[in-house]
């Protein structure tokens, strides 16, 4: 089911700036019946976007409503809220009152083999490396040809994600989640200062482990690491098992970390 | 007028990858009294971000039947093309085999003051840089944020353009039009292979100007340049007449290309 604007529709406008330009932001949000568990976080980080991108802040309270309204009835889902600048004149400039447009749909949970939490995934050590740009940074904005390109690397369906590296080679990311090293027994997370995706999963983990280190992560370190994780709003926390020819094994900061996606109400298996 | 895979639309599905994630592609075309004179190079640049995009090219013909359709009976316009990866499963992984979405729109000429092209327009010299992605230089993709960003910079109508330079320093382009700075009396255009939009205006511009050179352009030289100017296979050629407090006048290049535009077909001024 989909709202555009908090009426059912399956349609946007062919002026809407977020089709022209990709002007505007997504929050992908998994549900899980009727709860979501880190809604408050997925609301802070759309806040954050709207005021880095100057876009008005939809009503928090009708996007929940719109958002549970989706998926009622459905055991697991993923919510997607779109939120664009809306209908705009030809050209860059920011309409001086925009109307923006919101788009609140769910869509099935995307199955995952069980043995992806138990023995964890391949990756692919991607050739697309991410552009640097600070004033996008961190933004789960709808500018995503690097991810597109990224993931059309590969097409083996025995690899899940792959591993994306800045320009100069420090490792940021996979396609669509974040990463985690753990490297001396310390767990830590690439700086997402100038590019990259700052995730909701990522926020939740720094959250529960005080003790990791957000910094920058150069690719043979993080190669080297005693064990590799990601972690996904939608996914959860998924073991990486290897990234090209380099095996890891899930280690216990993976495994602290599974325990407390299931204690946030997150099955970690899905059919 | 606006057709949408060739029927008369206003709407696109909401579960359109253009909109999605900017998965496409887009060119902007002149027309003037039903002809455009470019249009061949519109096509050749069109066919080359396919390529690179892995996006289906649709039939050429049809696309210029629908352009014709879209602007009969308009003195001057604006043909938009836009062309997405069409309608996809949620996730970042291109469809096997994409149906692509096809627009063809049709928008009055922008308004510009005759002045423009006799004195020459204003530049705002932009803060934001353009992130460096030499798998999407080139390009004239629908992630367009970046240029978002630098045009909200001002808002002053006395300034119709703004300087956009890469990470480092070097100039590259307006936020909607291409560079040639004059110096020592040869003409050059800054190379676009990390960043920027290969215009289609700027390779009539080098096709006329065979001395013309493409090479990094650092900011510092740009500005010291004897002439100024931009070009836009919408706005045509534009004397710069100040780049924040450095001031050009109009040159000899630049009347000599004004002049080749009229030769194409091209009035030089706008109600």
């Amino acid at each position: 089911m989909r709202l555009v604007d908090g009426e059912p529709a399956d349609t946007i406008s062919a002026d809407d700036r977020g089709l022209g330009y990709g002007d505007g932001l997504f929050e992908t949000i998994r549900f899980v019946a009727g709860a979501a568990p880190l809604w408050p976080r997925h609301m802070q980080r759309l806040a954050h976007g709207c005021e880095r991108l100057r876009l008005p802040l939809p009503d928090p309270e009708s996007l929940e409503r719109e958002a549970r309204l989706v998926c009622e009835g459905m055991t697991g889902a993923v919510v997607r809220i779109t939120l664009t600048r809306g209908v705009g004149e030809r050209g860059y400039a920011m309409p001086a009152s925009p109307r923006c447009t919101r788009i609140v749909a769910s869509f099935p949970m995307p199955s995952m083999a069980a043995t992806a939490y138990v023995d964890g995934i391949r990756l692919h050590l991607c050739e697309t490396h991410l552009a640097e740009q600070p004033k996008l940074a961190g933004l789960k904005h709808l500018n995503r040809l690097e991810q597109v390109l990224a993931r059309a690397e590969w097409n083996d369906p025995a690899i899940a994600e792959g591993l994306l590296c800045d320009m100069h080679g420090r490792a940021i990311s996979a396609v669509s989640a974040n990463l985690f090293a753990v490297i001396d027994g310390v767990a830590m997370t690439p700086s997402l200062e100038r590019c990259g995706v700052a995730g909701v999963a990522c926020a939740e983990v720094l959250a529960a482990l005080p003790q990791a280190q957000v910094r920058d992560l150069p690719l043979d370190e993080c190669l080297r690491a005693s064990e590799l994780f990601l972690t996904s709003s939608v996914r959860g926390i998924l073991p990486v098992q290897a990234v090209g020819d380099n095996v890891y094994g899930p280690g216990p900061v993976t495994r602290a970390m599974q325990a407390h996606w299931a204690d946030l109400g997150f099955p970690m298996e899905q059919a």
